[in-house]
């Protein structure tokens, strides 16, 4: 059995093939264009190499309700070219096999729950704060998904009191935990990008800040065993201590959680966390 | 076939016999003293009223691990003669027979799911403001439930720019949501309680700022189809329309939600939700 990936993110595509043991044996991509560009390499690229189901994590907002017209589709994205675009549909007519459509988040999730951080946990919620900030939540192996799918980027935080003056980057709430802690928001303070900033820049704090109330709310919420961190900004690695610290002191024990060290956490699959993830649903899809 | 039920609070418990369409046949009440006292009662009810099994809903926190040596205990309460109580060990020590044991919160959350406001809804969220705030999310049937149950009585919110003084009462941390918008929270800052506040007074709309957040915050994170809301505070029905209008202005279109009124709503059952639940939680546990 071959089992096929497309990570679809919002500048790059990856697509991938493997065996039904999840070794990878190929792997391409191509630039995020319009759907007539894009599309035609993903349709080539898997006439090239057959597969006998597919795993998809797409940017988004996508719909997951199987009950709606528009499952499948992007939604109503800024990415103008792919609003309301058919994505699960124009796959399924040009190959006629199982799939398992889900956000690219909740790819990169599965793949760090089965074979990364998360390996043995039962329940893991997984964040990324890269140019957006994104999550996806795995409960006994089911991803949570309601209504639609989390967009937990974007829930409302504290300003930390050294950064009241900034008013945040995200374009619908200004100051949301993406507004205040993504990548583009550090460009915006600085007029540089994170990785061009001292790792004992004093902001790396407020950072921390954040990103630790955005741990307690969700602590709160969901109970996860284990929070695993990737993307860009994640990878300055003098957060993870400053995180737990203030992670620590804000729950001010109320409530039990697993020993801090193991429980906010760095990604262990790193970038392939994706698409590692897509082949492993791929698999789900063929069950 | 019998049902029993019993909602554990921290002022009193309830105990109700039903049968098995949930009618129920009997109900009784005692005050939460000491296990030895108020069990005693307990075991005596259900003497009394043999059933074939119980549905708890239990003041907690509780331990609602099934692989760990305290499940179906209290735990770290502040009531200090139930901490640790093994109150799951005891009833199965008095009746040999099948048991669904939760939180006092998730029972109303089932009741209100199956028969209330909830109904022909996938996925519900609960919310309780009275004494304290508490909250349960059922997704597709089954209670969302990792490490422990949700806390989300102590998420943070931030504070309404009119409310700056109030340093809330939480005894862990002062200004969260349940510090900040509780029951006992009105009576610090006006030294009455909410029901003899005038409902137009200004404060609810600052008591409706604080639970929009927490509404923006919960609906991005699990994305429910539902938030339903109980509790004395919530018998101020202008509170309703003033979230509501707070809660579209948060989100700022951001992420699509059901019809706004139909969307976060009051409780239907009111005071026999708890009861309700557990006895369809007692009924499931036969199953
Ligand atoms: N080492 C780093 N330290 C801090 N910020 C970084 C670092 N590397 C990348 N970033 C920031 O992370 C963002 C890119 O995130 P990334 O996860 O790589 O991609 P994307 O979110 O677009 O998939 C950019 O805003 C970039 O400035
Ligand atoms: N009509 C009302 N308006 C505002 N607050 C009320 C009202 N009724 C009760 N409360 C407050 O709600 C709290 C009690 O909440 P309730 O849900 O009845 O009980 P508990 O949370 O203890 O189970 C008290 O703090 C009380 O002052
Ligand atoms: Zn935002
Ligand atoms: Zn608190």
């Amino acid at each position: 059995m071959k089992l096929g990936a497309i990570e679809a993110g919002g500048t790059k595509f990856v697509c991938a093939v493997s065996d039904e043991n999840i070794n990878v044996e190929d792997r391409a991509q191509f630039p995020t264009t319009t759907p007539a560009e894009t599309m035609a390499q993903v349709f080539a690229y898997f006439e090239q190499h057959p597969v006998d189901a597919i795993g998809i994590g797409s940017f988004g907002p996508v719909s997951l309700n199987q009950d709606a017209d528009n499952y499948g589709f992007i939604t109503n994205t800024p990415k103008l070219a792919w609003k309301n675009y058919d994505f699960l549909g124009a796959m399924k007519a040009h190959f006629d096999i199982p799939y398992y459509f889900t956000t690219d988040v909740n790819v990169a999730a599965y793949g760090e729950y089965q074979a990364g951080a998360g390996r043995g946990k039962k329940n893991i919620l997984y964040w990324t704060v890269g140019t957006g900030v994104g999550a996806g939540y795995i409960q006994n192996g089911e991803f949570l998904q309601g209504y639609s799918h989390p967009e937990m980027g974007h829930i409302l935080l504290r300003h930390d009191p050294r950064d009241l003056g900034f008013e945040g980057v995200c374009p619908y709430h200004g100051d949301c935990f993406e507004g205040l802690a993504a990548g583009p928001s550090i460009e915006k303070r600085f007029g540089k990008k994170g990785n061009e900033l001292d790792p004992s820049n004093e902001f790396w704090e407020i950072e921390a800040n954040y990103i630790a109330q955005a741990c307690v709310n969700a602590t709160l919420i969901l109970r996860p065993d284990i929070i695993i961190f990737g993307g860009g900004v994640m990878k300055q690695s003098q957060l993870f201590p400053q995180i737990q610290t203030e992670f620590v002191k804000q729950m001010a024990d109320y409530v039990d959680f697993p020993e801090i060290s193991n429980y906010i956490v760095h990604v262990e699959l790193g970038d392939d966390a994706g698409i590692t993830g897509a082949l492993m649903l791929a698999k789900k899809a063929t069950e």
